[in-house]
Protein backbone atom coordinates (compact mmCIF):
# COMPACT_ATOMS: atom_id res chain seq x y z
CA UNK A 1 0.00 0.00 0.00
CA UNK A 2 1.60 3.12 -1.05
CA UNK A 3 0.44 6.53 0.28
CA UNK A 4 0.46 10.14 -0.71
CA UNK A 5 0.58 13.14 1.79
CA UNK A 6 -0.71 16.18 -0.26
CA UNK A 7 0.66 19.28 0.95
CA UNK A 8 -0.85 22.97 -0.70
CA UNK A 9 -1.84 26.40 0.10
CA UNK A 10 -5.51 26.51 0.13
CA UNK A 11 -6.91 30.16 -0.34
CA UNK A 12 -10.19 32.27 -0.80
CA UNK A 13 -10.84 31.05 -4.41
CA UNK A 14 -12.33 28.02 -4.35
CA UNK A 15 -12.01 26.61 -7.98
CA UNK A 16 -8.46 26.93 -7.52
CA UNK A 17 -8.00 25.22 -4.73
CA UNK A 18 -9.94 22.12 -5.97
CA UNK A 19 -7.59 22.90 -9.33
CA UNK A 20 -4.51 22.73 -7.54
CA UNK A 21 -5.45 19.86 -5.51
CA UNK A 22 -6.11 17.74 -8.38
CA UNK A 23 -2.83 18.68 -10.24
CA UNK A 24 -1.11 16.71 -6.98
CA UNK A 25 -3.90 14.01 -6.93
CA UNK A 26 -2.72 13.78 -10.26
CA UNK A 27 1.14 13.54 -9.29
CA UNK A 28 0.23 11.33 -6.70
CA UNK A 29 -1.57 8.89 -9.19
CA UNK A 30 1.69 8.97 -11.07
CA UNK A 31 3.39 8.32 -8.70
CA UNK A 32 1.99 5.18 -7.98
CA UNK A 33 0.30 5.58 -4.76
CA UNK A 34 -3.04 3.72 -3.92
CA UNK A 35 -4.57 6.19 -1.35
CA UNK A 36 -3.56 10.09 -1.19
CA UNK A 37 -4.80 12.56 1.96
CA UNK A 38 -5.15 15.97 1.56
CA UNK A 39 -5.39 18.76 4.12
CA UNK A 40 -8.29 19.86 6.31
CA UNK A 41 -10.23 22.77 4.78
CA UNK A 42 -8.84 21.68 1.25
CA UNK A 43 -11.35 23.86 -0.59
CA UNK A 44 -11.48 26.92 1.08
CA UNK A 45 -9.00 28.76 3.73
CA UNK A 46 -9.56 32.13 4.20
CA UNK A 47 -11.83 34.56 5.94
CA UNK A 48 -14.39 32.51 7.92
CA UNK A 49 -17.16 36.05 6.99
CA UNK A 50 -16.15 35.07 3.11
CA UNK A 51 -16.31 31.23 3.38
CA UNK A 52 -18.81 30.02 -0.05
CA UNK A 53 -22.01 28.03 0.45
CA UNK A 54 -21.52 24.95 2.59
CA UNK A 55 -22.79 21.97 0.54
CA UNK A 56 -24.32 18.69 1.25
CA UNK A 57 -21.34 15.67 0.68
CA UNK A 58 -22.74 15.10 -2.93
CA UNK A 59 -22.70 18.51 -3.96
CA UNK A 60 -20.47 20.00 -6.70
CA UNK A 61 -17.13 19.70 -4.05
CA UNK A 62 -18.04 16.07 -3.13
CA UNK A 63 -18.62 15.45 -6.72
CA UNK A 64 -15.76 17.12 -7.80
CA UNK A 65 -13.30 14.81 -5.58
CA UNK A 66 -15.21 11.41 -6.72
CA UNK A 67 -14.80 12.26 -9.91
CA UNK A 68 -11.16 12.83 -9.67
CA UNK A 69 -10.46 9.79 -7.78
CA UNK A 70 -12.59 7.60 -10.05
CA UNK A 71 -10.55 8.65 -12.99
CA UNK A 72 -7.67 8.27 -11.37
CA UNK A 73 -8.44 4.92 -9.90
CA UNK A 74 -6.57 5.65 -6.40
CA UNK A 75 -8.20 6.45 -2.96
CA UNK A 76 -8.73 10.30 -2.18
CA UNK A 77 -9.23 11.54 1.09
CA UNK A 78 -10.48 14.91 0.64
CA UNK A 79 -8.77 15.85 3.96
CA UNK A 80 -12.01 17.70 5.21
CA UNK A 81 -14.27 20.48 3.55
CA UNK A 82 -16.69 22.64 4.41
CA UNK A 83 -20.05 20.40 4.78
CA UNK A 84 -23.81 21.64 5.07
CA UNK A 85 -25.16 18.78 7.50
CA UNK A 86 -28.15 18.48 9.71
CA UNK A 87 -26.83 21.67 12.03
CA UNK A 88 -29.38 24.19 10.93
CA UNK A 89 -26.57 27.45 11.10
CA UNK A 90 -23.13 26.01 11.61
CA UNK A 91 -21.49 24.11 9.12
CA UNK A 92 -19.31 20.51 9.84
CA UNK A 93 -15.40 20.03 9.37
CA UNK A 94 -15.67 16.99 7.19
CA UNK A 95 -13.37 14.17 6.13
CA UNK A 96 -14.67 12.62 2.39
CA UNK A 97 -13.10 9.57 1.87
CA UNK A 98 -13.44 8.03 -2.10
CA UNK A 99 -12.47 4.59 -3.21
CA UNK A 100 -11.10 3.64 -6.50
CA UNK A 101 -14.50 3.47 -8.44
CA UNK A 102 -15.24 7.33 -6.79
CA UNK A 103 -17.74 5.85 -4.37
CA UNK A 104 -17.60 7.82 -0.92
CA UNK A 105 -16.76 5.10 1.50
CA UNK A 106 -16.69 6.74 4.41
CA UNK A 107 -17.19 10.71 6.13
CA UNK A 108 -15.57 12.06 9.14
CA UNK A 109 -17.04 15.07 11.07
CA UNK A 110 -13.99 16.59 13.12
CA UNK A 111 -15.14 16.41 16.72
CA UNK A 112 -12.47 18.32 18.76
CA UNK A 113 -12.98 22.25 18.45
CA UNK A 114 -10.88 25.45 19.49
CA UNK A 115 -12.46 27.36 21.74
CA UNK A 116 -10.59 30.01 23.64
CA UNK A 117 -11.57 32.63 25.68
CA UNK A 118 -9.21 35.00 27.60
CA UNK A 119 -11.34 38.05 28.79
CA UNK A 120 -11.06 41.48 27.64
CA UNK A 121 -7.80 39.83 25.18
CA UNK A 122 -8.86 37.07 23.10
CA UNK A 123 -12.20 35.30 22.07
CA UNK A 124 -12.15 32.74 19.53
CA UNK A 125 -15.10 30.24 19.28
CA UNK A 126 -14.36 27.76 16.64
CA UNK A 127 -18.40 26.27 17.67
CA UNK A 128 -19.26 29.12 16.86
CA UNK A 129 -19.76 28.76 13.04
CA UNK A 130 -18.64 24.84 13.53
CA UNK A 131 -20.79 21.87 14.47
CA UNK A 132 -19.00 19.29 16.59
CA UNK A 133 -19.21 15.55 15.28
CA UNK A 134 -19.46 12.67 18.08
CA UNK A 135 -18.55 9.50 16.23
CA UNK A 136 -15.08 8.15 15.68
CA UNK A 137 -14.60 6.32 12.34
CA UNK A 138 -12.10 3.83 11.51
CA UNK A 139 -12.77 2.71 6.77
CA UNK A 140 -11.47 -0.38 5.52
CA UNK A 141 -9.00 0.49 2.39
CA UNK A 142 -8.50 -2.59 0.72
CA UNK A 143 -8.15 -4.60 4.23
CA UNK A 144 -5.66 -1.70 5.49
CA UNK A 145 -7.83 -0.24 8.95
CA UNK A 146 -7.66 3.52 8.05
CA UNK A 147 -9.01 5.90 11.42
CA UNK A 148 -9.77 8.96 10.65
CA UNK A 149 -9.14 12.77 12.48
CA UNK A 150 -8.70 16.16 11.44
CA UNK A 151 -6.48 18.31 12.60
CA UNK A 152 -7.16 19.54 16.47
CA UNK A 153 -8.07 16.01 17.03
CA UNK A 154 -4.44 15.42 17.49
CA UNK A 155 -4.42 17.10 20.78
CA UNK A 156 -6.58 14.12 22.19
CA UNK A 157 -4.55 10.79 22.70
CA UNK A 158 -8.29 9.44 23.67
CA UNK A 159 -9.23 9.62 20.10
CA UNK A 160 -6.72 7.62 18.90
CA UNK A 161 -6.48 5.16 21.65
CA UNK A 162 -10.45 4.54 20.29
CA UNK A 163 -9.49 4.17 16.56
CA UNK A 164 -6.55 1.40 17.48
CA UNK A 165 -8.41 -0.26 19.93
CA UNK A 166 -12.17 -0.70 19.59
CA UNK A 167 -11.83 0.31 15.71
CA UNK A 168 -8.71 -1.56 15.26
CA UNK A 169 -7.16 0.90 13.00
CA UNK A 170 -3.05 0.45 11.59
CA UNK A 171 -3.11 3.54 9.70
CA UNK A 172 -4.01 7.46 11.47
CA UNK A 173 -4.87 9.91 9.12
CA UNK A 174 -4.23 13.63 10.28
CA UNK A 175 -5.32 16.12 7.63
CA UNK A 176 -4.48 19.45 9.07
CA UNK A 177 -3.69 23.24 9.28
CA UNK A 178 -1.50 23.74 12.45
CA UNK A 179 -0.20 27.03 12.10
CA UNK A 180 3.51 28.17 12.35
CA UNK A 181 3.57 29.03 16.40
CA UNK A 182 1.83 25.75 17.16
CA UNK A 183 3.40 23.41 14.38
CA UNK A 184 7.08 23.93 15.38
CA UNK A 185 6.39 22.36 18.99
CA UNK A 186 3.85 19.96 18.77
CA UNK A 187 3.29 18.85 15.38
CA UNK A 188 6.13 16.30 14.87
CA UNK A 189 5.98 15.28 18.38
CA UNK A 190 2.15 14.69 18.76
CA UNK A 191 2.18 12.79 15.40
CA UNK A 192 5.21 10.80 16.23
CA UNK A 193 3.92 9.93 20.07
CA UNK A 194 0.17 8.89 18.33
CA UNK A 195 2.22 6.56 16.57
CA UNK A 196 4.67 4.78 19.14
CA UNK A 197 1.61 4.84 21.84
CA UNK A 198 -0.77 3.31 19.02
CA UNK A 199 1.64 1.13 17.00
CA UNK A 200 -0.14 2.23 14.09
CA UNK A 201 1.71 4.36 10.86
CA UNK A 202 0.75 8.29 11.11
CA UNK A 203 -0.04 9.83 7.87
CA UNK A 204 -0.54 13.57 7.81
CA UNK A 205 -1.15 16.33 5.08
CA UNK A 206 -0.65 20.23 6.69
CA UNK A 207 -1.82 23.33 4.93
CA UNK A 208 1.87 25.37 3.90
CA UNK A 209 2.58 29.18 4.11
CA UNK A 210 0.31 31.97 4.09
CA UNK A 211 -3.60 32.06 4.26
CA UNK A 212 -5.83 35.32 4.75
CA UNK A 213 -6.19 37.01 7.69
CA UNK A 214 -2.62 37.22 8.83
CA UNK A 215 -2.42 33.17 8.94
CA UNK A 216 0.67 30.82 8.97
CA UNK A 217 0.35 27.47 8.47
CA UNK A 218 3.65 24.94 9.20
CA UNK A 219 3.32 22.33 6.31
CA UNK A 220 6.02 19.31 7.04
CA UNK A 221 3.62 16.76 6.01
CA UNK A 222 4.29 13.68 6.90
CA UNK A 223 4.21 9.78 7.63
CA UNK A 224 5.79 8.27 10.79
CA UNK A 225 5.94 4.43 11.13
CA UNK A 226 4.39 2.58 13.85
CA UNK A 227 7.76 2.45 15.66
CA UNK A 228 7.79 6.56 15.32
CA UNK A 229 10.36 6.82 12.54
CA UNK A 230 9.48 9.34 10.05
CA UNK A 231 9.41 7.87 6.72
CA UNK A 232 8.63 10.55 4.44
CA UNK A 233 8.41 14.70 5.17
CA UNK A 234 7.50 17.22 2.43
CA UNK A 235 9.33 20.73 2.53
CA UNK A 236 7.50 24.28 1.99
CA UNK A 237 4.96 24.46 -0.54
CA UNK A 238 2.97 22.29 -2.40
CA UNK A 239 4.10 18.99 -2.43
CA UNK A 240 3.69 15.32 -2.44
CA UNK A 241 5.39 12.79 -0.35
CA UNK A 242 5.20 9.32 -0.75
CA UNK A 243 5.86 6.69 1.61
CA UNK A 244 5.13 2.38 1.49
CA UNK A 245 3.65 1.12 4.29
CA UNK A 246 4.75 -2.64 5.27
CA UNK A 247 1.88 -4.53 7.38
CA UNK A 248 4.35 -6.42 8.12
CA UNK A 249 6.71 -3.73 10.04
CA UNK A 250 3.15 -3.34 12.06
CA UNK A 251 2.82 -6.48 13.51
CA UNK A 252 6.66 -6.60 14.09
CA UNK A 253 6.53 -3.77 16.41
CA UNK A 254 3.46 -5.29 17.80
CA UNK A 255 4.56 -8.46 19.15
CA UNK A 256 8.36 -7.55 19.70
CA UNK A 257 6.75 -4.57 22.28
CA UNK A 258 3.31 -5.46 22.64
CA UNK A 259 2.41 -2.47 24.39
CA UNK A 260 -1.00 -2.04 23.04
CA UNK A 261 -1.81 -5.61 24.44
CA UNK A 262 -0.60 -4.31 28.04
CA UNK A 263 -3.37 -2.08 28.56
CA UNK A 264 -5.03 -2.39 31.59
CA UNK A 265 -7.30 1.10 32.49
CA UNK B 1 9.11 25.21 43.15
CA UNK B 2 12.19 23.94 42.02
CA UNK B 3 12.86 19.89 41.18
CA UNK B 4 15.45 17.97 40.91
CA UNK B 5 15.41 14.86 38.60
CA UNK B 6 18.74 12.86 39.98
CA UNK B 7 19.93 9.81 37.28
CA UNK B 8 22.07 7.11 38.39
CA UNK B 9 23.56 3.68 37.65
CA UNK B 10 21.88 0.94 40.14
CA UNK B 11 23.35 -1.89 39.88
CA UNK B 12 23.81 -5.65 42.33
CA UNK B 13 24.80 -3.78 45.72
CA UNK B 14 22.25 -2.82 47.27
CA UNK B 15 24.11 -0.53 50.13
CA UNK B 16 25.74 1.53 47.51
CA UNK B 17 23.19 2.03 45.71
CA UNK B 18 21.38 3.70 48.54
CA UNK B 19 24.48 5.38 49.11
CA UNK B 20 24.92 7.25 45.56
CA UNK B 21 21.24 7.86 45.68
CA UNK B 22 21.84 10.00 49.08
CA UNK B 23 25.14 11.74 47.68
CA UNK B 24 22.74 12.56 44.44
CA UNK B 25 20.12 14.01 47.12
CA UNK B 26 22.50 15.81 48.87
CA UNK B 27 24.00 17.59 45.45
CA UNK B 28 20.25 18.45 44.94
CA UNK B 29 19.50 19.79 48.22
CA UNK B 30 22.69 21.99 47.90
CA UNK B 31 21.30 23.09 44.81
CA UNK B 32 18.36 24.04 46.43
CA UNK B 33 15.70 21.63 45.50
CA UNK B 34 12.41 21.39 47.38
CA UNK B 35 11.52 18.20 45.36
CA UNK B 36 14.10 15.32 44.59
CA UNK B 37 12.85 12.86 42.10
CA UNK B 38 15.09 9.31 41.89
CA UNK B 39 14.91 6.68 38.66
CA UNK B 40 12.85 3.42 39.02
CA UNK B 41 14.50 0.47 41.03
CA UNK B 42 16.80 2.87 42.47
CA UNK B 43 17.21 -0.02 44.96
CA UNK B 44 18.42 -2.83 43.16
CA UNK B 45 19.17 -3.47 39.06
CA UNK B 46 20.27 -6.40 38.44
CA UNK B 47 19.17 -10.17 37.85
CA UNK B 48 16.04 -10.81 38.52
CA UNK B 49 17.20 -14.05 40.45
CA UNK B 50 19.36 -12.01 42.87
CA UNK B 51 16.85 -9.63 43.99
CA UNK B 52 17.56 -8.85 47.42
CA UNK B 53 14.72 -9.60 50.03
CA UNK B 54 11.26 -7.11 49.45
CA UNK B 55 10.71 -5.41 51.87
CA UNK B 56 7.40 -3.34 53.04
CA UNK B 57 7.50 0.52 52.43
CA UNK B 58 8.86 0.87 56.17
CA UNK B 59 11.29 -1.32 55.73
CA UNK B 60 15.00 -0.40 55.33
CA UNK B 61 14.79 0.94 52.20
CA UNK B 62 11.73 2.67 53.13
CA UNK B 63 12.98 4.21 56.28
CA UNK B 64 16.82 5.03 54.65
CA UNK B 65 15.16 8.08 52.30
CA UNK B 66 12.70 8.82 55.48
CA UNK B 67 15.52 9.89 57.22
CA UNK B 68 17.39 11.20 53.99
CA UNK B 69 14.43 13.55 53.23
CA UNK B 70 14.18 14.58 56.94
CA UNK B 71 17.71 15.22 57.31
CA UNK B 72 17.77 17.61 53.91
CA UNK B 73 14.32 18.95 54.77
CA UNK B 74 13.25 18.36 50.76
CA UNK B 75 10.85 16.22 49.44
CA UNK B 76 11.96 12.96 48.07
CA UNK B 77 10.66 10.63 45.36
CA UNK B 78 12.17 7.36 45.82
CA UNK B 79 11.21 6.83 41.95
CA UNK B 80 10.77 3.21 43.03
CA UNK B 81 11.84 0.00 44.70
CA UNK B 82 10.91 -3.14 45.65
CA UNK B 83 8.36 -3.95 47.68
CA UNK B 84 7.01 -6.67 49.60
CA UNK B 85 3.25 -5.74 49.38
CA UNK B 86 0.02 -8.00 49.53
CA UNK B 87 0.75 -10.73 46.78
CA UNK B 88 2.09 -13.54 48.39
CA UNK B 89 4.44 -14.43 45.65
CA UNK B 90 5.60 -11.58 43.63
CA UNK B 91 6.88 -7.76 44.32
CA UNK B 92 5.19 -4.49 43.68
CA UNK B 93 7.13 -1.81 41.82
CA UNK B 94 6.67 1.06 44.16
CA UNK B 95 7.41 5.07 43.93
CA UNK B 96 7.54 6.35 47.31
CA UNK B 97 7.34 10.16 48.21
CA UNK B 98 8.60 11.62 51.13
CA UNK B 99 7.53 15.02 52.74
CA UNK B 100 10.78 17.28 53.94
CA UNK B 101 9.39 15.33 57.90
CA UNK B 102 10.66 12.32 56.58
CA UNK B 103 6.79 11.30 56.82
CA UNK B 104 5.22 8.77 53.50
CA UNK B 105 3.26 11.32 52.02
CA UNK B 106 2.19 8.33 48.74
CA UNK B 107 2.97 5.21 47.73
CA UNK B 108 2.05 4.84 43.81
CA UNK B 109 2.35 1.26 42.75
CA UNK B 110 3.26 0.25 38.63
CA UNK B 111 0.22 -0.69 36.68
CA UNK B 112 1.81 -1.58 33.36
CA UNK B 113 3.81 -4.61 33.02
CA UNK B 114 6.01 -5.43 30.59
CA UNK B 115 4.64 -9.06 29.30
CA UNK B 116 5.88 -10.14 25.67
CA UNK B 117 5.49 -13.83 24.06
CA UNK B 118 7.19 -14.32 20.61
CA UNK B 119 6.77 -18.25 20.21
CA UNK B 120 10.41 -19.97 19.83
CA UNK B 121 12.07 -16.35 20.27
CA UNK B 122 11.28 -14.34 23.41
CA UNK B 123 9.67 -14.95 26.66
CA UNK B 124 9.45 -12.26 28.91
CA UNK B 125 7.06 -11.54 31.46
CA UNK B 126 7.71 -9.05 34.01
CA UNK B 127 4.23 -9.78 35.39
CA UNK B 128 5.39 -13.38 36.31
CA UNK B 129 7.56 -11.61 39.06
CA UNK B 130 5.76 -8.11 39.39
CA UNK B 131 2.49 -7.79 40.66
CA UNK B 132 0.92 -4.70 38.92
CA UNK B 133 -0.72 -1.92 40.98
CA UNK B 134 -4.50 -0.96 40.10
CA UNK B 135 -4.96 2.76 41.31
CA UNK B 136 -3.71 6.26 39.63
CA UNK B 137 -2.22 8.57 42.62
CA UNK B 138 -2.29 12.06 42.38
CA UNK B 139 -0.79 13.49 45.74
CA UNK B 140 -0.28 17.35 47.06
CA UNK B 141 3.13 18.42 47.27
CA UNK B 142 2.80 21.80 48.93
CA UNK B 143 -0.18 23.01 46.64
CA UNK B 144 1.43 21.31 43.73
CA UNK B 145 -0.84 18.54 41.86
CA UNK B 146 2.14 15.68 41.43
CA UNK B 147 0.65 12.56 39.14
CA UNK B 148 2.99 8.99 39.73
CA UNK B 149 3.74 6.83 36.81
CA UNK B 150 6.79 4.45 36.38
CA UNK B 151 8.53 3.80 33.03
CA UNK B 152 6.53 1.58 31.47
CA UNK B 153 3.38 3.44 32.07
CA UNK B 154 4.99 6.22 29.78
CA UNK B 155 3.50 4.04 26.96
CA UNK B 156 -0.16 4.23 27.97
CA UNK B 157 -1.77 7.96 27.68
CA UNK B 158 -5.30 7.15 29.18
CA UNK B 159 -3.28 6.99 32.77
CA UNK B 160 -1.65 10.52 32.24
CA UNK B 161 -5.34 11.98 31.38
CA UNK B 162 -6.66 10.24 34.07
CA UNK B 163 -3.72 11.78 36.44
CA UNK B 164 -4.45 15.55 34.74
CA UNK B 165 -8.48 15.45 34.87
CA UNK B 166 -10.16 13.63 37.38
CA UNK B 167 -6.55 14.06 39.85
CA UNK B 168 -6.06 17.17 38.95
CA UNK B 169 -2.13 17.10 37.93
CA UNK B 170 0.14 20.00 37.19
CA UNK B 171 3.22 17.76 37.45
CA UNK B 172 3.64 14.49 36.01
CA UNK B 173 6.88 12.51 37.24
CA UNK B 174 8.27 9.19 35.25
CA UNK B 175 11.03 7.64 36.97
CA UNK B 176 12.42 5.27 34.50
CA UNK B 177 14.99 2.80 33.40
CA UNK B 178 14.37 2.97 29.97
CA UNK B 179 16.46 1.10 27.96
CA UNK B 180 18.99 2.60 24.82
CA UNK B 181 17.02 0.51 21.99
CA UNK B 182 13.48 2.00 22.51
CA UNK B 183 14.86 5.26 24.79
CA UNK B 184 16.08 6.93 21.59
CA UNK B 185 13.38 6.89 19.64
CA UNK B 186 10.69 7.06 22.33
CA UNK B 187 12.04 8.58 25.20
CA UNK B 188 12.14 12.30 24.53
CA UNK B 189 9.28 12.07 22.04
CA UNK B 190 6.58 10.39 24.58
CA UNK B 191 7.57 12.73 27.74
CA UNK B 192 6.87 15.58 25.45
CA UNK B 193 3.73 14.69 24.24
CA UNK B 194 2.26 13.93 28.12
CA UNK B 195 3.48 17.53 28.46
CA UNK B 196 1.95 19.07 25.25
CA UNK B 197 -1.29 17.15 25.63
CA UNK B 198 -1.93 17.10 29.47
CA UNK B 199 -0.73 21.02 29.37
CA UNK B 200 1.71 19.50 32.39
CA UNK B 201 5.22 19.75 33.68
CA UNK B 202 6.57 16.93 33.25
CA UNK B 203 10.35 15.19 35.59
CA UNK B 204 11.47 12.06 34.28
CA UNK B 205 14.44 10.51 36.13
CA UNK B 206 16.21 7.69 34.20
CA UNK B 207 18.59 4.92 35.12
CA UNK B 208 21.94 5.63 32.70
CA UNK B 209 24.77 3.57 31.48
CA UNK B 210 25.41 -0.42 31.75
CA UNK B 211 23.64 -2.79 34.13
CA UNK B 212 23.80 -6.57 34.52
CA UNK B 213 22.71 -8.53 32.33
CA UNK B 214 23.71 -6.89 29.27
CA UNK B 215 20.98 -4.80 29.43
CA UNK B 216 22.12 -0.52 28.59
CA UNK B 217 20.10 2.14 29.80
CA UNK B 218 19.24 5.55 27.99
CA UNK B 219 19.72 8.26 30.67
CA UNK B 220 18.84 11.46 29.41
CA UNK B 221 16.58 12.49 32.50
CA UNK B 222 15.02 15.59 31.91
CA UNK B 223 12.49 18.41 32.67
CA UNK B 224 9.44 19.37 30.18
CA UNK B 225 7.37 22.67 30.57
CA UNK B 226 3.44 22.72 29.83
CA UNK B 227 3.96 23.69 26.02
CA UNK B 228 6.56 20.87 25.70
CA UNK B 229 9.82 22.54 25.69
CA UNK B 230 12.39 20.93 27.51
CA UNK B 231 13.76 22.82 30.08
CA UNK B 232 16.99 20.75 31.52
CA UNK B 233 18.64 17.62 30.41
CA UNK B 234 20.96 15.82 32.09
CA UNK B 235 23.93 14.12 30.27
CA UNK B 236 25.70 11.12 30.37
CA UNK B 237 26.08 9.31 34.05
CA UNK B 238 25.50 10.25 37.44
CA UNK B 239 24.17 13.43 37.50
CA UNK B 240 20.96 16.46 39.23
CA UNK B 241 19.35 17.98 36.51
CA UNK B 242 17.45 21.22 37.95
CA UNK B 243 14.42 23.52 36.82
CA UNK B 244 12.06 25.60 38.30
CA UNK B 245 8.72 24.94 37.70
CA UNK B 246 6.86 28.62 37.47
CA UNK B 247 2.95 27.82 37.59
CA UNK B 248 2.08 31.12 35.80
CA UNK B 249 3.79 29.36 32.81
CA UNK B 250 1.30 26.66 33.32
CA UNK B 251 -2.34 28.87 33.49
CA UNK B 252 -0.68 30.39 30.87
CA UNK B 253 -0.70 27.80 28.46
CA UNK B 254 -3.60 26.58 29.43
CA UNK B 255 -5.93 29.51 28.75
CA UNK B 256 -4.32 30.20 25.53
CA UNK B 257 -4.70 26.73 24.36
CA UNK B 258 -7.14 25.20 26.04
CA UNK B 259 -7.32 21.45 25.04
CA UNK B 260 -8.13 20.53 28.14
CA UNK B 261 -11.14 22.41 28.32
CA UNK B 262 -12.06 21.39 25.05
CA UNK B 263 -12.28 17.51 25.75
CA UNK B 264 -15.31 15.87 24.15
CA UNK B 265 -14.95 12.32 24.44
Amino acid sequence: MRIAVCQLNSRHDRKENLTIAESLLERAAAGGADLALLPEYVDYLGPVANSPDPEPVDGEVGEFFAAVARRLGMWVIAGSVHERGPDPVRTYNTSLVFDRSGTLAATYRKIHLYDVEIPGRVSYLESATVAPGAQPVVVDVEGLRVGLSICYDLRFPELYRKLATEGGAQLLVVPAAFMLHTGRDHWEVLLRARAIENQCFVAAAGQTGDHEPGRTCFGRSMVVDPWGLVLTQAPDGASVAFADLDLKRLHTVRSELPSLANRRL
